[in-house]
């Protein structure tokens, strides 16, 4: 049994655990034989890995979403690890490891999530804000549950998106706290609402991609058209509707950054701002999180390429 | 009665004609008596003019939209033409005018163009794509017969939109003959749409200003919406929807030009480029129509503040 | 003595009130005659006013920062609201009025802004960073409560600067107390220097324009001198020094917004963060708070020359 | 015979075909042997391949510009495919296969492409448009009907000059009918003269690289210097010259993209967008061509490196 | 006779001197009489004058290009000095004033800058740089030596171009002392032609337009042109009239700078440098001619908008 | 001994030579078995070697900054040359080489240097100015003649720092003879002092990397610091301490170049020329250096990515 996560074993160390395969690539060698590149992970992290001079069976069996037991050596290929496999194989019953161990997932329980949110929403006092909420987080409840916010940069991992909402609304209630002209429901709503459309945009919780739909529509355009079916359907009528578009539209910021108008209502500015800085706080601790007091990060391309160093007065 | 269009007068020139005021800003002189600035337009174009010493009664009886019969002179104040009010009054029943000689309208009538759309509909093959777009046609029909297509820059007049769109089809029509691998249904259909959600982004057919609606959520969002519905409504569920919905989306071709995706299908890159091209024309012909060959006509700010020379070869 | 601020005058109203004079421009009229704009403020904001036709006294009296009593009425002046003077004088000892009633100030005192300071302070724990921000807080002590924190667009009244502090020092809080990974210390100090280059940068608290030093080098190289040379003072010589310079020399986020190196320091981009949300929230507010529901306020330069809507359903 | 184009070959297919060669680069292998890594095409496209343990006759003979009869394998090298070749020798009499079968040209002959830009001409009404552009392309014919229209991106393929001409000539034709204001002489002159240039900047109809002065000088200022010569030699002096140097100069649209003054005149400004369109759709078509029903393609990098649809229910 | 020139007066000084007017724009009071607005200049600089209710008679002969006689009152009007005219007359042959004391003008002499001139070009040794570049000087003699170097921002007054290819020329010398590398005969040959197509481009040495030859291809095409026509004509083939071109064509350094090419050769490089320091060099003094020690100079456009500080131990 | 640079040698050549190692790299090869990556140079440029199959003893020895004999050949991988080492051995007592053989320097001596620097501080007549200058470059004064101006791009070789000033003072009094209204002593003040925070930014001479300070700050930021400091060790109180921390902060132009303010003083704007002047002049050398009449140099990434020409006249 794995003692510790893929990310902290070193270069020169044997490794010998569970690991999932996201994704796996055929090649042929220098030596005319085939082989496959698998990407593996585990809870902490992934490393991606080479099998040589495989048979059919071997391609067939090591493909996507499968999980594996496997020994090997981890080398450093290009300034990068590597894990050169020696055993590998299918688990079956007798492996005492089931899936939801092997792959990167939300602090929290999704059940402790969903009451937070669910006691969010009951304290809401307008009811067309209310009504709408309750009914496209019911309409989509599972996925909600189980999705990642994106797949990579920031909460890439299983129920990433509701952590995400979670982590957002606890913000969000602190500043309302501080600033009290701010409107809480249209901004918890906004909060549980602006990411939803990723249900559709994205393919599922694990091994994350872009569905046809969400590539040529976005997340952002297919919640704000939910929106408007949930009105349709509970025969809502009021501005709360427009405006809660307005608020998932907006909430990139800028048209550049994928929303054709920007915020105009001052809860829809303060929604794009909790988003981002929690997005960023992600990032950044996972960007510092294996890295010493006196040392610097690796570079962050989501947060414009910048290395983060880490002081060394804190231990 | 006026024999000739408002642009037309010069500096120093009389003028005794009917105009339509499209708005109306009260201010207070230096000697502290009220007077008037009117924007006041005929068929052929506007003009700015002042109402000094102004009564109660003229406050009231000059606001926007009311036609009005008046003689003056044209004068030059700061580089632009103003006109001299001397007598001004409203017109009554005696007047042989009606409101549509005075407004800029296209130069197609309201029925040519309603046969042309609805020939282009009738002609599509694919029964997803004709029933949809009819269907929206249909439902916003009386505004898109007279709408602008726009408030400023192109096609800015009465009936703009429709004009716009027929203008389109005949482009979109001639370039489909020349290259055959375009979806001639798919390509109608989304010039159809493209500016449809115009209607409701615009406040009406004159004196045009944005909802608010249209500032919050903007005509592609609207459409987009609209479509959706349509195709519930009709029971409708092939890829068509989503594609048309994209055609929508991506027809200002970049994020930065408020289109959160670009476009990402053949004829939603053609739909693009048709859309720019007969808008560049017509601001190009009315930036032109005025300069003598052998000059430069004013600046254009919407075609990046360019100045257009005409030819002295160009009779 | 006035009873309703200066904004809260429309066009036509007559005015009979104590003001401040925050600026003075001689002009000649068309008369040939000298005449004065005055640019007068009370608490609430501030108007512009001609005074025609005056006497050398006039133009002597009537300097910058005099306070005065006048009558007069509201104008509309190319859009904007103006005030035409009937009777103007310089206030004396017999007015029961003094400068801090007329001036736009914090809405706490300074007082209590200096123990919250002071209370964040005593709570910091690393004792190299908590003395560097006493000393420099200290040294300019009188001038942190009283200088505004720009000269225009947010927190531009007085004790501007001191209240932007507390409020990011009570948001900072709220922060850390969601991810427990900011170290607080360090967040709190970068808060309360950020901006104290300031007191130099500007030319004081009221009537406020940027010193030669202020333009040449500006609040962030200022400041960040300041921390070094504090540091030598105290003989300080922990790596806190740089890291506080870091915060401060980053605080605006990127290169082209004034910061030459970006955050490198999780606390640094938090800082960041905050410093914008209460700016924007702050402007935000002001914007909104004489716009009715269901209307849109006027564009803002700061925000990217937005407009932004109050949604009918927030009375 | 090759039955096949070398784009339809799968990985794991063998081939047996006629290929000519491109480039060719000598490397040392890990096991310190040379190597040939060559650049093959046919008709339909073209493939790297590698050529172990060469002789220093195979360096000679395997030199671009050859052709060669091949047998070998496709494999996959890191997500692109590659030949693996196992025999190859030069092509001699005996093989009946000559170069226009080898290199990718234009659909249509040359023959009828003069033809139909001859026939352009020969309708020109205004003598000084039509005797420079007559002489200018006599001057260039042999190059024009051969030359690729660039060395990469679009129509970079044998006759792709002329094609590109010819595509545009119809396209202006189409449009010139519906918007009757465009001077049909002197946007077909552009046309044919916009990337005349070429001829110049490029070295020639296959293998094309960039000419000293086409780098220096570029395709553009070359063509318009050609004008003014062209004129200077027929002794033509009308303002006509000027003005389709304007044309040529600004057709790249703006400062940014190559020229350096923008269009400024109507027909400039069409000539600009007709480039475009036909430079597009051909970039498109030929992305979407190997493309399925419900599939993207490849990121093309020239159309901002966008992906593209094909619908489903576009067969 | 005047004294001290123009921009040496101060608001309410009395000026009693020969101006020249370089434009006249008539316009309408609000008292419905006519007025001109002049723009006067003499050596020093140039004010705006309003001349009110004017006869027929002033319109006609106070046109631009005349040379006045007038006295007046300098006042202030909305920020800027505006002189308010009282008398005004045409000078007649009894006045002992010619035109070339009242425009501004280099600070040498035309013959010296000539003189200058032809010793750079006769020092050069490589013939085919020295034909064309001194063919090309004498072919626009006249023009060169009294053009200024264009009609705002840098050494926009009479002879303004031959003194900024004097100023660049010394420099140029002084630079290729230092880097040997530097060919001086290319380096020198640039800067005279660099800007020589000024004199096509503009209109004249004085109230200078741009002509439409100006105006559509721009003063580094046509001398890109014109120096390919003087190597016709001289019957010089060498690699120097691709490489001269090659420098005029990329002087302005960038695409969106004017340059389609940007510099690719190391003294084009440099020539954009020395073009660049001379003309900023030329702002700064002027903007800073009339600052005192302390004290900024006003915003100064063509170089970012900057104002400019005078350290106060620079006396 | 070696007798010719290593980037005079081509792909295939034998190679007997002394090397320093800049940086050394341990990877695992596809055998299994370790290999160092080398970088080595000699006074003439750098190159990548693999020693392959190493033992524990050679990962020691062959370690950065170890100066080494070895033999071996020239190969080409991917278009780069590379190292194949046969024979490689540490340098002992034996071997007649010493550093500054092998580690490429500036071409003029540091003794010369320093001579020609301490010349100018004499000759300068601002007390103030002189004082701070000297104070600081006797504070760093062994650094500063050892270190490069920077990592890569430009003067990245030993005493590389001193060499740009140097080159940048003759450069300034070049100029400032021709421009009589520049400050001397400020411009060369600001030529000595703008860089020298490099010292501070940099980690050494030689395999010279960023250090934390240099990271979080940057040179600019900690040299405006060090003349604060210097001012108040000397206890000089003049403007002058302001302006030339003005002059170092702004030296890189714009904002998004480093610069928090740009230039606002007449030297400053020079200041930022002269660097950059020199700097590019730097960078085209050595592009250059190595390229044949008729052909181009490779891109140089600094130089916006452009490719140089050296033009066939020029032998």
């Amino acid at each position: 049994m794995m003692e510790k996560g893929i990310v902290h074993y070193g270069v020169g160390e044997s490794i010998d655990a569970y690991m999932f395969i996201k994704s796996s690539v055929k090649g042929i060698a220098s030596n005319g034989k085939p082989f496959l590149t698998l990407y593996l992970c585990d809870k902490t992290g992934e490393i991606e890995a080479k099998l040589w001079d495989i048979s059919d069976e071997d391609e067939k069996n090591y493909s996507p979403e499968s999980t594996v037991k496997l020994s090997g050596e981890v080398q450093n290929y290009r300034g990068r690890s590597q894990l050169k496999i020696r055993n590998i194989r299918l688990t079956n019953e007798n492996d005492s490891v089931n899936l939801s161990e092997l792959i990167p997932t939300a602090p929290i329980s999704q059940d402790i999530m969903a009451d937070k949110i669910t006691q969010y929403i009951f304290e809401m006092r307008n009811p067309n804000i209310q009504r709408v909420t309750r009914h496209l987080l019911k309409k989509h409840y599972q996925d909600f549950l189980t999705y990642p916010a994106a797949t990579k940069n920031h909460h890439e991992f299983m129920s990433g998106l509701a952590y995400h909402v979670v982590s957002m609304l606890d913000l969000a209630k602190g500043i309302a706290a501080l600033y009290p002209n701010l409107d809480k429901d249209l901004l918890f709503a906004g909060v549980i609402l602006h990411d939803l459309g990723k249900v559709i945009e994205l393919s599922g919780p694990i091994s994350t991609s872009y569905t046809i739909e969400g590539n040529l529509l976005g997340h952002i355009t297919i919640m704000v058209n939910e929106i408007g079916k949930a009105a349709d359907e509970l025969g809502i009528q009021g501005e709360e509707i427009m405006v809660l578009q307005h608020l998932v539209l907006s909430h990139h910021g800028k048209a550049e950054w994928g929303s054709p108008k920007p915020p105009m209502i001052r809860e829809a500015e303060v929604l794009h701002y909790i988003d981002n800085l929690d997005a960023k706080i992600n990032m950044l601790d996972r960007a510092l999180e294996r890295v010493k007091p006196g040392e610097f990060s690796e570079r962050v391309f989501a947060l414009e390429n910048r290395s983060f160093y880490k002081p060394m007065f804190q231990k």
